[in-house]
């Protein structure tokens, strides 16, 4: 019988159009090309703004006001405490300049250099956060941004202190350059792709533009009952989504673009991490270069365990999460904290139980539900202490 | 200048932490691993189903009534006529392999058993026809079912007429084998992976699960206006996607794994065609495979040129289409055929002026926004012809 088969299949041969395969999509076949299923997701996205936006502009004409969008970084145009302190920040960034160059020509010794790095370095982290919690025309939103740029700066000089050891000492480019690691000569794009530039600014408006319109959609209402928590997920994650591509992708490359700096990889494949740890250690690769040159393989020089380092990171994101939420909030709350250490069991216990696409399900489905969780937390938080104080005394503002 | 840069770079690569590189995102880099984008997707759905799901739970209990899902198939469980014509294929298949086998041994001379299975063929096409037309208690959906049956049924008996030449003729594991070319020996797998096999069952029954509970969701209402039409596109479009993989991975998978059929080529990379050609040639492998063999080639090798050869192609399938719909309908309208028709202009325009993502991003607007159109086109076409009757005279049914 076999030999018949084999004589049939000889002479068939000519005619068989089937062979031996697996599905696509089953993971036996080791195929991974999904560029088509983003770009649904994207024409999913559009589409569905789309509709919102032409049944609103229907029903209720245009409801974005540019006003309202402004007043959330300022109250009075008169008094713009955030940009003050952005430009303020110049200061440090000119003293350590000066240190350094003090140090290069030899008018200060190493340990006055280090003295005065550091307390630069402390007052540009604590500087903000009183001006921030005095000054009473302070939005939340212009004190996370005038925050947001100061902890940038502080991860900037402290690189920059660390590795500038008497060369020619020069900062500005690197102030504006979208890393967090001082080099002495970074990588340059040859020219600025002007169709490049312009295709990122069109994707930063337009990423502006999403949640401006969704927001405009529907009345901003805050139901804190347990399962309308669920409903507030979906949203909220597709904001840390376009933020991610407007941040990491259009911003960032839009800089460099405009800069000529030529290391464009702000981001690695997050989508496609298995463990929680992929996911820390390649969606935010500025900060993640930081901490590994600056603060982790310092760590294991001095001794520390590997674990104990990974640990210690986590603590110093933990806590430079915490700055940037509780301060412009003016209210200490330990939810970005806790969310932070919490990922350290749920990484072991992802790396541990789950493998391949379960494992990468499991890292989706804590970035779904873990951070709004957090985020509603804080509104609560927030909810609480201003508006019910504002119906009982004299309100929040 | 560039000398002492030169030296400098020297000096610190010891410390060079960039190099030159683009954004994975970037269409440049060339990266297009997204396999985590995917199952982003399968987990925001499960999530988001999950959601309504509990929701409803705890409102109104369970709702989903399996007699209501069977009803769709069947009025009366005495009188089943899709299930009997299912049954009645059998005849055409023995007329087939009798046909062969008189061949073979040479009873019938070439001239009649061409004769004999045109006939065959002809009958396999026009009888259920016939049945679902006149046979009063046939639904809708069994009706479709059955013709889909038969459809399957003659493209492989096509087939089987065609390639067998005075071979041993065999059959019935060519009717249950997830192809529609037949070969006289298939490539096998080695063994039943029951793993395998539970987990595609599993998918089959939670796929059959996302429509049942969204329709037992909301109560089905069909609205006129032309900008609903709008908001059926998504669901629609999802009730394909889904559908797509229940069928074509799912189903599919389970039936070669349990006749360990070893082909599981059953659709490419069609997430990612850039142009609706692709898209055709590309979603649906064992038709693909179909006209290219016993329609497109034979077709080219008669004098027939490329583009007509294509078109003709088109043209078939536009029929097929139009006979899977308005036949169990009960309602002869050009949509489906026309929508066919309408992927000519279509891919002629996507593969003129648009390229890349661009591309994909247009095959995947036609694909929501098209397919839907087309749909409501029947739904609307139904309603007027039965339930404006039904207002007005003695009711539809």
């Amino acid at each position: 019988m076999s030999v018949h088969v084999f004589k049939l299949s000889r002479v068939s041969s000519c005619l068989s159009c089937h062979r031996l395969q697996e599905s696509l999509l089953s993971s036996a076949s080791g195929y991974r090309n999904y560029r088509g299923v983003l770009n649904w997701c994207v024409v999913m996205l559009v589409l569905s703004n789309a509709r919102l936006f032409l049944e609103n502009l229907l029903k209720y004409g245009i409801l974005v006001d540019p006003i309202q969008v402004v007043s959330l970084f300022i109250k009075d145009p008169y008094n713009m405490p955030a940009a003050c302190l952005v430009i303020m920040s110049n200061v440090f960034i000119v003293a350590a300049l000066y240190t350094e160059r003090r140090l290069s020509v030899g008018c200060f010794s190493e340990c006055v250099g280090l003295l005065v790095h550091s307390i630069n370095l402390s007052v540009t982290l604590c500087f903000p956060v009183a001006i921030v919690l005095m000054v009473k025309s302070m939005t939340p939103v212009g004190g996370a941004s005038a925050l947001g740029v100061y902890t940038v700066l502080f991860l900037k000089l402290y690189s920059y202190k660390d590795v500038n050891k008497r060369d020619e000492p020069y900062l500005y480019y690197f102030v504006f350059a979208p890393t967090l690691c001082y080099e002495l000569n970074f990588p340059r794009s040859p020219r600025i792709r002007m169709s490049f530039l312009l295709r990122r600014l069109f994707e930063m408006v337009s990423s502006w533009m999403i949640p401006i319109i969704q927001s405009s959609m529907k009345p901003l209402e805050v139901n804190i009952i347990p399962l309308s928590s669920l409903s507030h997920q979906v949203p909220n994650h597709l904001l840390w989504l376009i933020f991610f591509y407007w941040f990491f992708h259009s911003s960032l490359n839009f800089i460099a673009e405009l800069l000529q700096f030529g290391d464009r990889e702000f981001y690695r494949d997050w989508w496609n991490s298995e463990t929680i740890t992929y996911f820390w250690q390649n969606w935010n690769i500025p900060v993640h270069k930081w901490c590994l040159r600056h603060f982790y393989k310092p760590l294991l020089k001095s001794g520390v365990s590997k674990w104990l380092g990974q640990s210690a990171v986590f603590l110093a994101s933990a806590f430079f999460h915490e700055y940037l939420v509780s301060v412009p909030l003016k209210m200490l709350r330990p939810w970005a904290f806790m969310g932070m250490m919490a990922q350290l069991p749920l990484a072991w216990f992802v790396a541990r139980f789950l493998r391949g696409n379960y494992g990468n399900a499991a890292v989706w489905i804590s970035l779904i539900i873990g951070q709004p969780i957090a985020v509603l937390m804080y509104v609560h938080d927030y909810y609480v202490l201003h508006y019910r104080e504002g119906s009982a005394g004299g309100g929040p503002e």
